[in-house]
């Protein structure tokens, strides 16, 4: 039975991804035009996100630093790619208390400029080389149509950005850090994703180029999950970072960046959650378990509530005991579920007489009975794994299905017309067959394959030779 | 023998601070006029903190949102003696892209504004009560004089906002939270403070009325350390949140806001630190132990260095061997000071022909010979504590010896000119007696001593009935 606040998402997918943010609390919007709140469900698994994220760049030696959230214009003009880039979209600083400022300031939309500007005063020698900074920020795009998570003026991302001695060294982090992103995704979000580079016209403003790693939504769409830039020596060269190299030379050094943003979030939501509200991957899940006792006044099931709580709890599970007077067990169940909790320990009476109880698990909705004197913390942790497992595994098989391969513009078409997805299909390099493409429901696109083959090595669109096989969506 | 870079604190204080704050690279000015840089060195000071103060505010129930960093001009009007008070000091976006808006918006200085807003939204009933959430964010304030740490444009804090059904309840978080705060400081930070309510003068704009707690630093000036403010329902009145009470009426809810900033990391510098760098007290330091091996082609020296790092890492001390081939025993040793390292363990070959190695602790300097089989994380540990505490009675002790009492406006101002502190006067409550002290030395009162008698009844400016004992301190 759906959750009655929640529309069907094969009925309104739209409808149904604001119903969840809604019904699970995950974030709000605010009076502040375009910009939302992250309510403390959707900033628990922000957090969790966060501390994943920061220990994986911690281990591969990267160091988390905060920069000034403002960027004077002559600063943010020094790298004519990137303003030409963002300067339609960044929100400017005019005044300052009643004056008006003799040089106005934008609030970041990425820090490039910032970081570059700090570099260029730190690096000497080649001996001060590679620096890995991070940071955890939220920056700002004036952007006109919003969506909770997807895309707000304001939202919230960590920004990687580096410095290394040699283009070799600087390519390889560039690699490095998209990896992380794809383990991060596979691993933690259970979310494959598929990686390759950005077209020329899809990369970042101001990169040599661009890899991504994307996703695909439960209705086809596809969403770019998180990129890494190789900048080569464009910033250094605008921002003079030049160090004394090995033989006693000047080098401009080599740059990278890379990103990943609150809009995971939205990911998470439109690849796992279904009609009955959040559905969250163990691994993520800012609440893993919730114990539910079935009759409070019971002696005998409130102590072995306690006693599962205390055991989860040791064994490093984040554990809830709802035991609130005023709600039904009912109404207890829809709440967990609604909120993504991924496994719920339900203790009634008529279960205790047998000497079990139930271990309900979200993705599935399953239900299983176990002996009441089982080891809790040994039962959930296999469970939770098998829940792990099967959501990257029902997301993949999902994606897989909706990957299809298009030889001419008319199969592609009639595919993208139909049931929209991934396309694979090949290209010859030039920008105006993707333009013609994106004529097809404004399909882009996603990546180049780089390790994967032509399928027939003409371009889909043009019928020319073809460089590439390019992975090709309805972007969000 | 002090570190050369660093003039001495007796002589250039404020010089001193900036050269501490430069050789430990704790920050950078950046070319962001008034903004800082926090480096790796500082961030990891305040991400420590932050884990730290987040945790007890989880264990007492509060949890983190994201509010905007936006404020558009009408919703900060609301609440007339908030604008009043940060009017003058706000960066003001007046365009996204390139149009100009219709209403300007704030970056915010503060987010009570923001924070009632939400609220206003979400309370209903006293059930909904009590809301206790917290964000973690940079502010901004467009100051004219700045300074590392202290005072910059732009700071990180957190800024706790909450709700409640009841007039007690919410005066008993303004100071919970207060002493979360005290107890943060003395137990963590080892900063002794004083704790009391701000006068009407000094109070925050809005509130009812604000604790505080204050710190003393080196040179005897004074530092608000971390601020609990008390709004009844000042807020709630001016933003409209009301809510079903147990009578089936409506009452307006009552309202508490609390932080503390980076400014915290000025106070360790000024309290604990000395001509060789950087002090910082164990349970706060982002390293806790260096292990230098003294002979690096020593194989029984680099395997021992090697044994002691893992053992202190199962031991969860935070350890870094600094093995670089570059630099002498020497360097490595002023690098350890300089950075605040509380603990330094050196393994040299004559100590270990007497089965010995060395550790030095940061606050006294001293040297500890002990066997080089001993259990390393148990003396580690044993030495950690014995700093943790001698930092605290070392800064105590300097405090109350700064701590005067004066009982005529002639006795405060021979104090106050020679040697300044913290001082203890009588005071009637008329804020012409506060200006009046204000011309000794920019001299302004620190917090009401509510707990502690008068001295003489009197007031000390003016010699009329004195109604508190107040701290007096000049400020940062």
């Amino acid at each position: 039975m759906a959750n009655k606040k929640i529309t069907s998402r094969d009925v309104d997918f739209a409808k149904w991804y604001t119903d969840v943010v809604n019904a699970a609390h995950l974030s709000s919007y605010s009076n502040v035009k375009g910009c939302i709140i992250l309510e403390p469900n959707g900033y628990a698994i922000w957090e969790k996100m966060q501390s994943t994220l920061d220990k994986m760049f911690k281990e591969s030696g990267h160091k988390n630093v905060a920069m000034p959230m403002l960027i004077p214009e002559n600063l943010m003009k020094k790298e004519g790619e990137l303003i030409a880039g963002f300067a339609p979209e960044v929100a400017w600083v005019t005044m300052g208390g009643s004056k008006t400022l003799e040089e106005r300031m934008c609030i970041r939309p990425t820090s490039e400029t910032l970081f570059s500007d700090y570099y260029s005063g730190i690096v000497k020698s080649y001996r001060d080389l590679p620096l890995k900074y991070n940071q955890w920020c939220s920056v700002m795009r004036w952007e006109k149509e919003t969506r909770p998570f997807l895309r707000s003026r304001e939202f919230w991302w960590q920004e990687g950005h580096t410095v290394h001695e040699t283009q070799e060294e600087a390519e390889k982090e560039t690699r490095d850090m998209l990896n992380t992103y794809k383990t991060f995704f596979e691993d933690y979000l259970a979310i494959p994703v598929v990686a390759g580079k950005k077209t020329e016209k899809e990369k970042f403003a101001g990169a040599e180029y661009s890899l991504t790693i994307e996703a695909l939504m439960y209705n086809g769409v596809s969403l770019q999950s998180g990129t890494s830039h190789y900048f080569g020596q464009k910033f250094s060269k605008a921002y003079d970072i030049k160090f004394l190299n090995r033989e006693n030379g000047y080098t401009y050094a080599y740059q990278t960046s890379w990103g990943v943003s609150s809009r995971m979030i939205g990911a998470l939501i439109m690849v796992h959650s279904d009609d009955d509200g959040l559905v969250l991957p163990p691994k993520i899940a800012p609440v893993q378990v919730r114990i539910i006792p079935i009759g409070q006044d019971n002696e005998e099931i409130m102590s072995l509530a306690n006693r599962y709580y205390d055991e989860l709890k040791k064994a490093n599970i984040s554990v809830e005991l709802d035991n609130n007077p005023n709600t039904t067990p009912g109404f207890k169940f829809a709440e967990s579920e609604v909120l993504g909790v991924p496994v719920r320990i339900e203790i009634g009476k008529r279960d205790l007489e047998n000497g079990m109880i139930t271990l309900a698990r979200r993705d599935t909705k399953e239900k299983l009975q176990i002996s009441k004197d089982s080891d809790i913390a040994l039962e959930v942790n296999k469970l939770m794994n098998e829940i792990q497992n099967n959501l990257f595994e029902r997301a993949k098989s999902r994606r897989d299905n909706m990957t299809y391969e298009a030889k001419t513009l008319d199969e592609f078409a009639k595919i993208m017309n139909s049931t929209p997805g991934f396309i694979k299909a090949d290209w010859c390099g030039n920008p105006e067959c993707e333009a013609k493409i994106k004529e097809i429901r404004g399909t882009k696109s996603r990546c180049i394959l780089e390790n994967e083959k032509c399928l027939t090595g003409k371009c889909v669109a043009c019928g020319k030779e073809a460089k590439h096989l390019v992975l090709w969506g309805i972007q969000y």
